[in-house]
This record gives structure tokens, C-alpha cells and sequence, in this order.
């Protein structure tokens, strides 16, 4: 790459979030750094875009390059790419989310889902999380592991329509065994919701929830994290559950 | 199946669409059903899962088993395991929706995550959506495959974690072709937001927007529905694109 990198950073926990920080930190000693992040905290809200309200852009006067976005990650991709960036960037890392985007959570994950929507448009897309969900976790520790391999992705490249979500354990950085490349962890959350108040007819609920890690082989991201492993995962946009679609194929003969 | 099978009826939508009224109508000759739906259109918010406040269910007076939920087709599903339903429903169904979800739309989609979060449940669930995005259509046509299929689904149950993502073309019944098993085509959106208002340093947009179709092959569900034929896609919750994995490994080695 002749010419100094076009990157965008976003994040689903919100642009006064510590992890944006630094990222964009860590990003800016590679390239030229673009962050657009929610107003808010948009967490869960995997590849949700907003259709139902128009969204602001806000730049943020004093630092160069920021600019607050009411909408998803999603739409910060989006509007990053209609109205924002001078060109396509070159890299879309999405991050350092406060906690954890392995397993079933790469469903529900705005991080993964940000970067995933750099994918769509052909970038360059990493999703960075950390397994700590304290907003004050201190990251340096990982932080030439982030520059390095950002470095690489820069040079290499990734296979287009694949975005890598990476997952870092709650350990010190000098416990870290290494990196392992993973298939999706089995697991899911059961909910238990809990009555909040009740205001004429309609029962309010908070929800809370435990997640039941099933048993999962060494190939999966939740092994690799259980024994100290970064973990990374190679997403695919292509949802198609190809080993299926034999199995499917007699209801073709169906009459209707 | 010997007893009456308990069906969830969800939608992105909103509780007052044609399309959920049309398929509950439907589900009533096949089992006990329950409709829990969004209380104003969800569309476009995937699998998102509401974290930032409470959400209600009220439950409306005058018609059996049906409720309105303040949160994501998602959260209708959670709600509708947790706090709702005498017990696990033996099918979850989604939609109709008025709209496509197929190609790239099935990862924006929140019909088809609605359905996806029932699979996540090991509940056999199905999305369905019409290619029409009047409010207005004439789904009667469509009455017939939608509760023979349906019930042949309720018989023979589909593979765990795989969820069916079912098209309907926007022609008249008399015109379909047949079914297909496809895989999900390979396109995106190219989004154009328009400037609307300026509130201090906010700048408001709306967003519009163009399906770039990519050639898609007689396999993917693009083609299918092009050619009048319903598309069934098998879906899985397993993100990873599986074929990545080796060419990645050389990433183990790295250090950092």
C-alpha cells in the first residue's frame, strides 16, 4: 500500500466509549482514521438499520475526524461511505467492544454486525472484542497485538465477503497462549425477564439472561477463549446453510 | 403429532399488518395459536434485542391470544418462551412479510430473525415474505401452500439450527412455478441519504436506496424468484465461513 491507509472506525458501544478510544488510537499510527460511532450505547442490535426516523451526523468540533451518528453501526457504515469519508476506506475495524462477541453472540453483536456492513461494501473488516464488559479494562496490553495484526490484514488483505471477528480473553496479555482460527461456538442465552412496573395494561419487563455454553470441541472460539487463546473467527455474509439443501430437496416434488 | 400443536405467529412488521393477520389466519386451521407482535414496524432490525430500557406486552382484549410487544421481532420470540406461552411452541412462523427477504435482505431482515431467534430455541421455524411491499396484496392465493407446507413442516420437523427463509414472488398463484431449494443470492444495497433538516450542528438524513443484483446463478434464490418460483433458503445460525478457516492459519504463527 504506496499511500498512507483510509480507516474507518466504528463501534456499537458508543463514541464516548473506552474502547473506541482506543482503537482509534492504536489505528491512527497506522493510517489515516476516520470514527463515526453511535450517540448512544447500541449495543445488541446486530445488523439493524434505521428506517423508521431520520439520523443525524454531528462532527465533534474539537477532535479531528470524529463525528457522533444517531443511528446503528450499520447506518454509521452506511453514512459513513454515502457522506463522510473522501473515498472507500481502505479498512473498517470495528471496537474494542466491552465484552464478549463469541458464539451465538456473533448474531446479536453490533460490533461484528458494523464491521460486517464494511464487508458488504467490499472493505476490509475487522470486528475487535474483549471479554472484559468493564468500560474502564485497561487494553494497552493488547495493543501492539491490534497494530500488528491490523498491519498484516492491511498488507494481506481478507478474502472478500469474510469479515474476522476477534475476541480477546479477560486475562493479563502476558497469560495470552496465542491466536487460534475458529469455527463459531455452540451455546445460546435463556432469559428470564423480570416485571418492571405496569402502566395501564402493559407489563413492562427488564430482561436478564444466562448463557449455556454448550460442550464445545478445540475447533471453537469458546475453547480457544477458555484456555487463553485470542480467538478469530472468519464471518461469512452468506447465511445459506449449504450442507442442508439436499436434504430439502423433495419438497420440490410438493404440490400446492 | 397427536395433540393440537401450539404455534408462535411473529412479524417485523407490526401487530396491525395484513401479513400477520393472513398468516395466523392460516396457522388457527393447523393449531392453538399465539401472536405476539411489535406494536409499530420493525423492519430492517435483524436480529437486534432490546438492552437500553424496558419493553411491554399488552395483551388485546378482544382477540384470543394475541399480544403486543414494545420491542424487537426478537424480543417477541424471548418474551413469548419466557412469560407468555404454556410451553415451548412446536413451530414459530414469521411474517408474511410485506417485502423481500431474500438475498443480502436476510441479514437485515427482521422477519426472517424473528424466526431464527425460535431456531435458536430449538423451535422449527419459519420466515415467510411476499416480494410485493403493498400492505394491501392478496395473499389468499398463497393460503393454500402456506398451510400444506407448513403442516408438512409441523410432520417431518427441519434440522436443528437451520432455519427456512421462504419467498413468495410477486405474481399471481396461478403463475408460480413450484418450489425451490436455493441458496441465498449474492447482492447489496448502495444506499443514497438525503439531507432533510439541520438541528444546531446535527445534520438530518433519510435514507434511500438501490439493490445492486448481482449475476446470480440457477442455485441462489434470486433466480428462483425472477423465474416465478417460491425460494425456500435453509439458514444457519453458524456464522463461520467455513472454507476460510485453512487459508487463515497462517495466522497462528504470528507473533506478537
Amino acid at each position: 500500500m504506496k499511500n498512507k491507509p483510509l480507516i474507518l472506525v466504528v463501534n456499537d458501544d458508543g463514541i464516548i466509549s473506552n474502547g473506541i478510544s482506543f482503537l482509534s488510537s492504536v489505528m491512527s499510527e497506522l493510517g489515516e482514521v476516520f470514527v463515526v460511532a453511535p450517540n448512544q450505547n447500541r449495543s445488541g442490535v446486530s445488523h439493524a438499520m434505521t428506517l423508521d426516523r431520520d439520523i443525524y451526523i454531528e462532527k465533534i468540533n474539537d477532535k479531528k475526524n470524529h463525528f457522533i451518528c444517531s443511528g446503528t453501526p450499520v447506518d454509521c457504515v452506511k453514512l459513513s461511505i454515502d457522506k463522510i469519508l473522501p473515498r472507500l476506506p481502505d479498512l473498517c475495524v470495528s471496537g474494542v467492544n466491552h465484552g464478549s462477541n463469541h458464539s451465538i453472540n456473533s448474531l446479536y453483536s453490533g460490533t461484528l454486525h458494523g464491521a460486517m456492513e464494511g464487508t458488504i461494501h467490499g472493505i476490509p473488516s475487522l470486528s475487535f472484542s474483549h471479554l472484559s464488559y468493564s468500560e474502564s479494562i485497561d487494553l494497552s496490553g493488547f495493543k501492539n497485538f491490534i497494530k500488528m495484526f491490523t498491519l498484516e490484514i492491511l498488507n494481506s488483505g481478507i478474502e472478500r465477503g469474510v469479515t474476522l471477528n476477534i475476541n480477546i480473553p479477560d486475562v493479563d496479555s502476558a497469560k495470552i497462549k496465542g491466536l487460534k482460527i475458529c469455527k463459531q461456538g455452540v451455546g445460546n442465552w435463556k432469559e428470564d425477564f423480570c416485571k418492571t412496573r405496569k402502566v395501564g395494561d402493559k407489563q413492562y419487563y427488564s430482561v436478564t439472561g444466562k448463557f449455556n455454553q454448550q460442550k464445545n470441541d478445540l475447533e471453537s472460539d469458546t475453547w480457544a477463549l477458555e484456555n487463553n487463546f485470542i480467538s478469530i473467527v472468519p464471518i461469512t455474509l452468506d447465511l445459506t446453510s449449504g450442507k442442508t439443501i439436499d436434504s430439502l430437496k423433495y419438497l420440490e416434488k410438493y404440490d400446492f
